[in-house]
């Protein structure tokens, strides 16, 4: 039995320089997933970056979600703010309606919400912040989070269609928790291979501690995620691609 | 004959405050307005405070539009930035974008667009700024702008409905435009009550270098515009109130 | 034997607007104190405030020092923000030179730095976040702070002038920390003034939940600390400069 | 006779990253030149950027002076905002004493002032502009400019003293001024190398429009700019390097 029902799919967050600055290869890594994140100018992204990022994404067809974080570019959204559960709120109305709003122009659907860097981290740590981000979230919209945590169970509150993600280029805790630092290590090749093979094909992981951690992704769709801004991103991607097409093929054509 | 063939309304600037900080008497003015123009967070606002504006507005059954300005909270979006018209429309899109999803969570529409500050004045004087502004704006929906000016004419190439707006608080040109300052100066009642009348009931203005200029109103709706942030403001649009009543009542009932 | 073993002094924070937007009534605060803690465009100010701000003290001969904050105009500096030690040290740094510009083009000197708001208190619960920032403090600078915290004791530590503070309006706890909210409440002015009387005549103070709370001011010298966004702001400083005047004339002529 | 009457120096851009956004391979470059220009967190850089730059630089002992922009990190200060000379002089005021600070503590001097993109331009335009900025420069400072400019005029009227840049990566107008593009463009290494070459040994350029500029460099100290984020920029100072080091070598030593 293969460790998900559905096949694999491949997400990355996009669209993450700002003004001038660069972030990742955005234009490789395209053709090579199937789900963007697209970032909302909050911790990254500004219009015109969301602009021609869904232009790019509505060329190659794939499907485009929003990627909200804290307000906070200087710090990329990965530095902890307290903020009230009304603004939280607040925050990711406003920035997945700006998202949208390039979707519409484009006659493209908001696909799904997937929220940023420590954001995300909170949400599965507090309840109250989880709740308070998805409560701005369209209703019905699909979010993407890690299953068996409150992004799971909150979703499942608010009616929110919930896909389980893995992370290709991102280590575990033994809780089944995620590793984030501000800036990312470089991964050897084949390191990367296995973290995405293990997960793909078993459903498990080893944590930075050793132990081999099962993933809770039950009968959820599932989306593998990668980084745009992970040294090495296009061979990780590559790599992820061919990893999930095997297994995708192997269980569901 | 009356200056205008539809009953006159009022518009508002509101939910210009940033943060802690406040601008004007939001919650006094709400209750005399009939259109409230609600800052996006590029010039001023925010996600909470536009969140709370809209709420308010809904309460009063006020009819909410889009206020885009230039990205700058210092400069109240009253300092000329040079960008690309690629980046105004994006600009525009994402700020517009945003207040609709507040509006769309509260079950209300988009009423309307109207720009900003210098923005809308960077607009009347350049025919390629304005454009790329209302590329922006969503098809369809209405823009509030200076007729006789690159406002109304963009708005009729775009096949955007177009409101015409009256100055409860602004001087103007003699060529009908307006004398923007980055702080308002105080007025005095009766001067700002005989500015309002001479615009609501005769569609002409005293310029500030003292000609008597005609408003190219024409056909169009109209809508007067008082701020927020203009010293006294409740009394200005009290009065306003009071002065279109009149004229409506007078013509329109 | 007074409370105090010197003469107790009065300060407030200063030019904490933003652009147009105004926060307390500095000007008429400004002839009622001694030290003014000046905003230095993180949490609040801007260039030109700052540069306002620091003339009008001049004027008045005010002791000015740096006020700097967490990097979040949006939340006033009351929102907690995760930084590292490094950033932290070179936020402070980066503010203090910012505002001792100013102080140098009029011939001023930098009299002292008090850290603003959470920051203020993330520094007196840990040691780590109080040592990162005092490190971003120029050698020899007096601090502004809380007796018998972290502020005092990593002074000490860094060989930092130390003058412990009270506060005029903000509650306190019984372990005699602050408790400080995103947005001030109202005082009534009895109130108030039992509040600042308690602490400058006895040096101690009742806590939120009852207890009498003796602060551990010691042989420091002391300041008062009064906020221009409280409401009642004037009313209150004005009562602390009549009840400091009374203290300092009967102690200490 | 040698086109400049002393030895010719290079300066770059440094710093110019912002949080996690890197810009130009600093690490690369500061071997290789003379003057560090240190972005000061308005267009490009942040507190923690510029500890670092200062930190390198001092290692390889280059001269560091402060590079003030507009307050436009999107625009990368390359977007004219219309700011008043209050406003620039403030600006200005701020940025280089934040610099300093850093300088301060490493026990740096503060070894000149050059504004950055656009406001460079605006300064050689538009004399008041130029005035405001040089205003908010500390006394006696040596600034960096275009001779025979308004750079160079307001200079001598406050008393800076100042050195004529050259340009060894940006193309000229007939006029001796710069054409500045928000994104550059690259270069082919012997275009710039014959373009680095012609104003190093004789003092002239070749204009866009193909005109023979011979540029007023007088009897200045000479620094030639080349920019960290110009596509190929090691390649483009390690040329400048070789040509600047034989003619000085061939005319000083």
């Amino acid at each position: 039995m293969p460790a998900s029902k559905y096949p694999v799919k491949i997400n990355v967050d996009l669209g993450e320089g700002y003004g001038n600055f660069k972030c990742g290869p955005d234009d490789e890594l395209i053709p090579l997933i199937d789900h963007a994140n697209v970032a909302c100018g909050f911790h990254a992204g500004d219009p015109l970056i969301m602009q021609q990022t869904v232009r790019e994404c509505k060329k190659h067809k794939i499907a485009v979600g929003a990627h909200p974080g804290l307000p906070d570019i200087q710090g990329f959204g990965r530095r902890e703010i307290k903020m009230s559960p009304e603004e939280l709120t607040a925050m990711t109305r406003y920035q997945v309606g700006a998202l949208k709003a390039f979707l519409d122009a484009e006659g493209m659907p908001l696909h799904h919400v997937k929220p940023h860097g420590v954001l995300y981290g909170m949400m599965y740590r507090d309840r109250e912040v989880c709740r308070a981000v998805y409560e701005g979230v369209p209703k019905g919209t699909t979010v993407f989070g890690l299953a068996g945590t409150f992004h799971e169970e909150v979703a499942r509150e608010l009616g929110l269609p919930f896909v389980a993600e893995l992370y290709g280029d991102v280590k575990y805790s033994k809780d089944g928790t995620l590793v984030i630092d501000r800036k990312k290590k470089p991964w050897a090749p084949e390191e990367a291979q296995a973290h995405i093979k293990s997960q793909v094909e078993n459903g498990s992981v080893t944590a930075v501690t050793g132990e081999d951690v099962q993933l809770p992704i039950g009968d959820h769709q599932v989306s593998l995620c990668c980084h745009s801004d992970s040294p090495g991103a296009v061979e990780i991607v590559t790599a992820a691609r061919q990893i999930v097409d095997q297994f995708n093929k192997k269980h569901f054509s």
